[in-house]
């Protein structure tokens, strides 16, 4: 056993403490009560960070909640990885479905109950505490590391874009590492090789200037919901294909081996349709549910609305219509040509008698791609191999991360997802909890990663910092 | 000039004045606070029928409201009209838009400003007055009389269908005049040769058992919404035509002289898009705009909602979306039928990955449809043509007026409406008024008809009381 290994070991309880410690503060990004909650939790990580020996710790501010910055530069020459996690929480609400109050940690069957406990506060501690293992025993590390801690990931990352792109100097580095994420399942380890992007608009539709009588009008006077639903009929077939002019432009058929890749994942239809309370799956027929939710583009239709919509009746013929729609993009989608597809869409499909508009709705995201092959990937895979016991499958997932796009854009660099949360562990919900097994796993997990980044150190140019 | 037409003429403000104390009495059959009122109001019209010189004046419990019944009986073998109207009225609210208090009236410009004014008091008054100024100076009447006034029409007269059915004996006639609606324009006069029917329901799709993220879900799993607008559009063309089968199954074309009635009624498609802030109609094209809205039935969705509707984006896979739909039903369309093929049509055409199911809204009603050569409506002709020195127009209504149903269905008669509201007097609206004009106008007309049925007294049965 390694000098670090038995670091880990002895100080496993103080470390647990640590993160007891930090779950205890109530960080929710989102709640005005506890911005300085938030604040607390950057003073908290910038002492942790001293305290493991890190260098450059400092608090940087942005136009809300702070960042929290810190280096270890060895040699210039090595790859220097820049590890990002978040010390914002979600809110807690509904509270009386906890079992315990969720800023008074809990310890229960080898799992931390808190909020914040999986996502992020746990797995983000882990590389602090790993890097702490190799310098108080081994009194160096094997290659450069940045460590980039925020405090909003919660409500979306809004300032995090213009930081970055502010102290892109600052953080250059050769790739970045997430520990914010999870891993498949106990006993399947996963690396990301993908997420869609997204764009977001709303379909307006007028009729008359009012709402009319519908013995009245009915027949004579077109009705908003009736090319309301014309409208959003038209946008797709049966099958679950996207019939808008344009919307496949920029999607690229993934390769056979990349389709092999995603078929290794282990994806128990029974079981998830039972979970969803479903009978069967929809969508394209000539891809897997998995590839459909992940490497296929979609066009959702997200909330409708129009008329009456109490008890009973109400004999209206509306005045209005509307809808609210998100688009899931893949590949070389750009999200402006993808929503001037579906306004043209609207445009040409508008049935006589109504006005149509559409609103966009934020600024919208390309999909984030990442190489198979990058080693930080391939490095990535061997760790999790040696400590599954099983090879990784890769998998490209079907939501949007933020922060893999804005250091993609600002810093022109891939970010691997090497994070230990698991999926039931009730992030963004009640009685959140993190497993302490995880917890142990994933500090040893970021040493034998760092400790093979330097074998592959070769693969990867060097910054001359 | 005759007698009763110089009693009219001297007793005419005093008949305003019984207007104007009819109208402070806020007798609204919606507001539990008012419903004192409504009684009151019932007091009200059996003090003044009493006054007006009928027999048999009574107030008779129904579930809610009470009616007033009278009548006078001058000769068995001679023919008996019930005629109809309601003391009753709507809400006020929005309180602020009145000019003056609803239930203070305001006598402006020969108008007189209250809630009810048009809708029904002036208009079911000017009966009774014309029976009085009858009695009063010939000392009877030319036909029999029975009078069926209620207070609950603004609610939709949820009792009448069980009181007329219980005291079908009292109101046996040879047919109906309802003192309940209006004419077209001041100059041009209008027979209802027909109502349409009506029947609701409620369509509710369900798809997974929770909202789904739409980046995890979204093109694997079954839009509710998506489904729901693929229901909607396959149910009507882009020509307006219903694509229910066996919607169209008992609806019967009018002949050529139905539809050339229907061609006279004046009706300016420029001012009538321009009320409506709409640049065209839309509709089957092989009917008139009138022809739509009257004469043909309709499928019509009168609210949809589902999934989010709040400001911004929220990236749900909604797991329900509903509609509710009322059809317009005409000629032999039985309510129960139609609801039926709508149902199968929703079974046939369910995408897959959603569970279907619908809701019947209320009892639903078929088509009224009266004979153009009706003698009542032949009687109500010549008098209208005397009066305004125009031949009527007869024209089919696309709304549903209960109590023409439901004398029909109880008493086996038809209704003949003989009102003289003008649709610009803000029924249902703040600032209702009715002209004195035309209260004064109903008057003389309600005797010119009473006249002239006994003339035509050869073409109805005895009743035989």
């Amino acid at each position: 056993m390694e000098e670090w290994q038995i670091y880990q070991l002895e100080k496993q309880e103080e470390f647990v403490d640590d993160l007891v410690e930090f779950l205890k503060i109530p960080s929710m990004s989102g709640q005005a009560d506890s911005f300085k909650d938030v604040e607390a939790a950057a003073q908290w990580v910038k002492d942790r960070l001293i305290r493991a020996g890190l260098e450059h710790v400092s608090i940087l501010p942005t136009a809300q909640h702070p960042v929290v910055f810190a280096q270890y530069i060895k040699d210039p020459s090595l790859p220097t990885v820049l590890i990002y996690g978040h010390f914002d929480t979600q809110p807690v609400d509904p509270l009386d479905l906890w079992d315990s109050p969720p800023f008074e940690p809990v310890i229960k069957n080898d799992r931390v109950y808190a909020r914040g406990a999986s996502d992020d506060k746990g797995n983000m501690l882990a590389p602090i505490l790993a890097v702490e293992s190799l310098l108080k025993t081994e009194g160096e590390l094997p290659i450069n590391i940045k460590f980039l801690f925020e405090g909003q990931e919660e409500i979306g990352s809004p300032d995090l874009p213009d930081f970055v792109a502010a102290y892109k100097d600052l953080l250059a580095c050769n790739f970045a590492i997430s520990a914010d994420g999870g891993q498949y399942e106990e006993d399947q380890p996963l690396l990301l090789l993908g997420l869609r992007g997204i764009c977001a608009l709303q379909i307006d539709l007028e009729g008359a200037k009012s709402d009319l009588h519908s013995g009245h009008y009915g027949g004579m006077v077109q009705n908003p919901i009736h090319a309301l639903s014309h409208l959003l009929a038209s946008m797709r077939d049966d099958n679950g294909k996207i019939t808008v002019d344009g919307f496949y432009d920029d999607v690229k058929e993934l390769t056979k081996d990349e389709r092999a890749e995603i078929a290794k994942v282990p994806f128990d239809s029974y079981k998830e349709l039972l979970n969803l309370g479903l009978e069967e799956f929809f969508g394209e027929s000539e891809y897997s549910p998995l590839e459909r939710a992940s490497i296929r583009p979609t066009l959702e239709v997200n909330g409708i609305w129009g008329g009456f919509q109490g008890e009973g009746t109400k004999t209206v013929l509306p005045s209005e219509a509307h809808a609210k729609i998100t688009c899931r993009l893949v590949a070389e989608q750009n999200p402006d040509h993808v929503i001037e597809a579906i306004a043209k869409h609207v445009r040409k499909n508008t049935l006589p008698g109504v006005r149509s508009s559409i609103k966009i709705l934020g600024k919208g995201s390309s999909a984030y791609n990442m190489p198979f092959d990058h080693p930080g990937n391939v490095a990535a895979a061997e760790v999790l191999k040696d400590i599954y016991l099983k090879t990784p499958v890769h998998i490209w997932a079907g939501g949007s991360i933020p922060i893999c796009s804005i250091l993609l854009e600002h810093l022109k660099v891939y970010t691997v997802n090497f994070a230990f949360g698991l999926s039931d562990e009730n992030i963004h919900a009640p009685n959140e909890f993190f497993r302490l097994e995880s917890f142990r796993k994933s500090q040893k997990a970021y040493v034998l990663y760092l400790k093979n980044l330097a074998k592959h150190a070769g693969k990867f140019s060097s910054l001359g910092f």
